[in-house]
């Protein structure tokens, strides 16, 4: 699996501290499809992250991170300024966890079509994984996005997309004009019954929107997770997933949240682990529940949940009972 | 507003551990008072705290802190030996949180009527806030806040009162004895109905609380919150405000606690504030019910919750979803 | 009360960060009868653990940390290569905690008879507490059991046995093969339904397996928890205790867990403290059921809840209000 | 005092760890002018910053920290899109400290002339302080930066520059270009031999640079500081300060460095002082020389020492006695 | 070794962050004769510690912290409002630390002499160790310490008394008159030349210093330090002892210092040392100038130099090559 | 450049403290080839680890720590009981530095000759890097290095061997033993003075002692490194490179150290970093000893010091002047 997106430096409040109140500061570095990478390369699956940071330390270590958790790097430009930050404030009960976003003038919107070879960086590849917020990049971004499903349309490479859609990144009307022309190359989509009315134009609503929004754009499977936000510290998910036949549908979970950060990722991921390893659509939509599901308990963006605690949570032991 | 009571340094066990188990604390600074004019003062309302602490360092840096939050200070008085500190261990769960109190022979207590100029001090004030933790330091510190009282009516500045009755500091008799007779210069009371009874003996209850209490001694307004403890993880609060003519009822919060001290204080601001804006008595009661309520989820004494997101509470947004 | 048993390095992952992510840990000792030593100790019973330590530092600050809390220490043998370790990540939600345990080779399991001068370390005591993840730590630590439960048995001292079942240790059938010859020289028993079954063949449920197992092995008291395991954030746990008699049986308790190592220690440590008192049953498990509650509340592995505490919570005050 | 520049966040790795190696910042702020005015504010004049930072609550928290050591702040604009960031890496020995800039497209870089009333804020103010990291930063500030000087020069406030040239920002030739007709404007220019010669094209070396340098371009003061770098843990430091007559030596100091950010700013601060008090030049230039020394015995960029510690230093008392 | 003195709360502010930035403490205790109690205990010899400390969980920490080190701690009395707390600010190069003393009214300075049964504390005991710190407690102090006093010569047990003259205490005519009266029950001083004169009227300098004071007041045992404070970071340190006959000089040692706070304590323990193993006055005046300097290099005030470490280093192995 | 040796875990007391005192544990992971490895990758060239860590968490995270830094790691093998570990005392001045080490019955001794396929792994290496470390480990690690060594010769893989004798693990003698067989297939040999006299009999000193031992073993290249240990905060190095025909001397360094472990490493790399870049040997050995100097001034065992930095302070750049 190759991963086209933005690497950033998270910059998280300790425990609960408001971002008024810190002078600390836990470092990680996230991007949407950057982890969904990591999730897969616990997995077992080999995956390439390419994007574009600044040749100094911070550039540095956003690629070791990548690579301590087992992506490759190599196809990772080096240049340009700076690599965006996100500022995390962890939320607790009525109080919303808040995110400041400082991602404009990056060197990831800098990217300049001649630093990618995708024709060998695909080579070999199953999917290209993509999420709404590299085109929210720009111009610059979009013209290397056409290359790589250019490339990936050739090559036999399918191609996922995570909506992902960002209201501080870009509106809804400017996302729809930019996400909807690339559907024609998508096979998965992944998003919400939200995504499909606000961004699609799909009115229908609950399985009926899945499978509207496949044929409407001819795409092979749809995914959708749902959210039920009780509390900053308390969320139930569950999801479906349309193959082009029925809808299947997950577990519900109820989580007492570590991080929310990056749940979508997971269950991206899970569902891409899913179609690699051929399973029907019920393991498949229950996997990737489960996957996002225990995203929530670990903490920044990274899902280091194994394949083994992924599979025992989907089959149904959520006891949670300590392992010793 | 001006704001006049003792400043303390509260000294926290890290996360669970016990007083006994520490080798470090987290060290801010509170006062019930204070706390509420930093309130205040994140809302836009320009406050001036009033207290006494040591001159070194460690006085310094508890004016500083409240420096940072946006209080006015230059009414501090510097000397005398010591500042009193608070050791605080949260609870969790089954297990009660903890707060020893170590405020004897402090700077506070040993305050002197010639160091506060109070008609120059409450120049321009619209508000004299202050809580039962005061007179409780002393017949020194009565003498300065009968002084402080005298002005206050002289130049028709309000005078609010947060009962704040604390067991560790006085008996309920030794309160009600100093307490009672300050009602007399008394605009709006703020407390519960334990303290109604116990105090200042107004035997009805519900609401009738509140108007028993406000006639018997001629009180314009008065405010109650009622706190269920389910454990020290999880409490639900509500409040009620009597405005001379009828209760107003706020909604009821069930909290997931993060740091359950300076509850109160929040609340009283949030009436305070209300006050200010001539809002109506049910969005006054929204407002501070809200405001306390996000105290919880904030560590340490000062609540940081801005105007938008107490009102975004306070008018039924509560799903803590995460703002990005 | 005398205990034997093994002492251990516990390394905990911070927060809820993975063994994988984390740099950082936190040190302390454990060990299944120390920690019921210490809970002793606190509660004012002398105590004194009996153990093996290598001599260096970490050797030493494992002697110290019971020192610290109380617990008598000059009959701890010195020498051997290595502390025991345990890597902790504590769980959340649907993720399960998880303990790796680094415990072979240890100074413990070179324990040698001539180290021990049982007569003159029983002298003067009422218990000898141990658990059973002493002899599953092999021959040389089985032969010096074998002398500490003669020495017992000719001095009058009573013997309690916790099963404490560890799978990383040994299996069902092992454990039984050892415990059971163990058993004639227990006094009290401390188990659960699970144990009674899988380790000592006895059929009967409910109140009834206590009972049973007391008139299967001749022993005197038997005590059982019982664990409902929602998630790896919130259990919920009951115990019963077993005279002779009668079943008596405790309060429950539904937990929000900060800690939930060493909540079976603290429940022995319970019991033993009530027989020690001459309570009637039914004080004795609620005081133990609420002693291990409380345990779940604290980090680490020590019961550092007072006496006044566990009392309060057994009468079933559980509001968890500050104390202030 | 009256300071015009931009505020950073100040990010640093903690201890002597690298960039690369660290998941942990130390969060601060700091500003060559806002240091200076820090400085002064400890000292017991009122100082007041001004420049522009982001809404949010990192812009929020960079006035906030300057509040709390008693910096007015009202005059700061608010709005645009970020705070510029320093990451410092410490060095050590052999091993040179490293700061990465990532202050390219700031909010501060987009300051408007119309956000500040110059007439306004200079009204009454002794000094209006500069550094050349301000026009540093283009066109946009270099406008708002000739408001200010002409409103200073209409209202006799002095003006001070200091050189502050930092060849990440610009090369030596643009700011020579930028600074050069500055100096019309500068009462006192704080810098050293390197920037007199390479900056401003004065040849002449030792006490005769700073004559020179008075003379070219009509100044009234000037001040050097010289650093002899041992390593990155040690450096020598003396200062110079000529005052139209003659040019006063300061003692030297060999410093064992704890933070090497910020001496300059702590040493223009100095100058500045004694010009405020009317010392003579001697008492001066030790004064400077002593804060600065001070300085790098403090961590982050403030200049925290107390006035009566940098007397004490000034006036020979090094010996670092414990003072208890 | 029987030691009677305060016991306070030492909070630091972490690394060389000054009091006025930090927001968190590490937390240790401390006491001029509890030190030297841990440091004997190190070394294999029984000690037991007299205090008196409230009864709250940080007088019980206190107690916590000398039983980890090995003191005995049985006659430590319990009651009273407060412990004693030592804010304290590491200095480094030309800044001093800073010693802020917050130890007025405390439990220490309500000892009741009834609460102190001395005939039983001291039995058995060879010396019983006090510090000047202790009668600078004031009258009810003075009265203990006169029955323990009273009672060591009784029982026969040496005293030895370490002047430890602190100017934020008491004066040194104060110091003077309670001391003076208290050398005819001391067998050894501990103090320096600045004492001999200052405190008991000793006009003699270097080595005759020490006879002089001992034939002025009949003590047998007169022990001195010195100490040249090059800078807050570096001191050198040497030591004299005279045992009736001649007088005995250390080694000098130049320190590169982690923490200074203790080295007087650690001193005199290694006198104490010295004169129990009855060593001649070369050895013993090397061990305790060895302890002191050792001492320098370990946080806060405990020495937990072993006597290995000691010897080593007494016996001129000073080159600190890693141990491994 | 391929390495095989065992990886630790290495826990660090932090700062100055005490392994006797502190409570929490700052982990990194280790290895003497390792750590060359590692220092090689940072420079540009391609390394590849070979090892064997257990299964669990704690082995990947090992695993995880080499990979972060662009070491290659799919040649090791998972399995065995348990990591080994160091526990790592900071010295300071006088204090020497401590590690405990806890490395026996580790995964890594019970490694298999069938784990490893060596000429699939040295397929197109240059180097072999080993150290004394590794067949200290005991037979079954002394099979799999025959193994090793028998594939380079047959592929044309050079060796290198480092001394790293440690008393710890090994007497000389029983180094000597396992040690001066394995010269026969090395073509580098890393030590000093003292290993070619204590384990090979080579009694020549100074320059004369490279070249006697180059002969008597037949070696192409002999390096050592030589350390003045002034305290344990400071040291000089300095070093010597013998290519058979003569010796090169680097510059000495004194250094003020923040780390000193992983010096010869830094060494070890940095003579293969020279020979492969085909330097000659006086650029060889000035980069080597740059190399060293510069690992003492960064935490834990990795060199991160860039290529561009050694070369700088190789050719004399040492001021450490701040880069910014």
């Amino acid at each position: 699996v190759v991963t086209f997106g933005e690497l950033l430096l998270r910059l998280d409040a300790p425990g609960h501290e408001r971002l008024l109140q810190t002078d600390r500061y836990r470092a990680s570095f996230t991007g949407g499809e950057a982890n969904a990478a990591v999730a897969l390369a616990q997995w077992g699956i080999e995956t390439r992250a390419v994007s574009k940071v600044p040749e100094h330390e911070i550039g540095q270590a956003a690629i070791n991170h990548l690579r301590r958790y087992g992506v490759r790097t190599e196809a990772i430009a080096r240049g340009g300024p700076r690599l965006g930050i996100l500022y995390v404030e962890t939320g607790a009960s009525q109080r919303a966890g808040k995110v400041i976003y400082d991602r404009l003038h990056t060197s990831f919107r800098q990217v300049e079509r001649e630093e990618f070879d995708w024709p060998s960086i695909l080579s070999g590849a199953g999917w290209l994984h993509l999420t709404g917020t590299a085109p929210a990049g720009g111009e610059a971004v979009g013209a290397v996005l056409a290359d790589a499903l250019a490339a990936a349309r050739s090559l036999g490479v399918r191609v996922s997309l995570d909506c992902s859609f960002r209201s501080a990144l870009w509106t809804r009307e400017e996302a729809s004009a930019v996400l909807t022309p690339l559907l024609a190359q998508v096979d998965l989509l992944l998003g919400s019954e939200a995504d499909a009315r606000g961004l699609f134009g799909v009115e229908a609503s609950g399985e009926e929107s899945l499978a509207a929004l496949a044929e409407k754009f001819n795409l092979r499977w749809v995914a959708y997770t749902e959210r039920d936000s009780h509390s900053a510290s308390e969320n139930t998910i569950r999801a479906m997933f349309y193959d082009g036949h029925q809808v299947a549908h997950s577990r519900s979970y109820t989580i007492e949240i570590v991080d929310r950060i990056g749940g979508g990722d997971a269950f991206a991921a899970g569902i891409l682990f899913g179609l690699l390893c051929g399973w029907p659509s019920q393991r498949i939509v229950e996997y990737a529940a489960a996957a996002a599901c225990l995203k929530h308990t670990i903490p920044w963006d990274f899902n280091l949940a194994s394949r083994d605690e992924v599979e025992r949570l989907a089959s149904g032991e959520s006891t949670g009972r300590l392992v010793r």
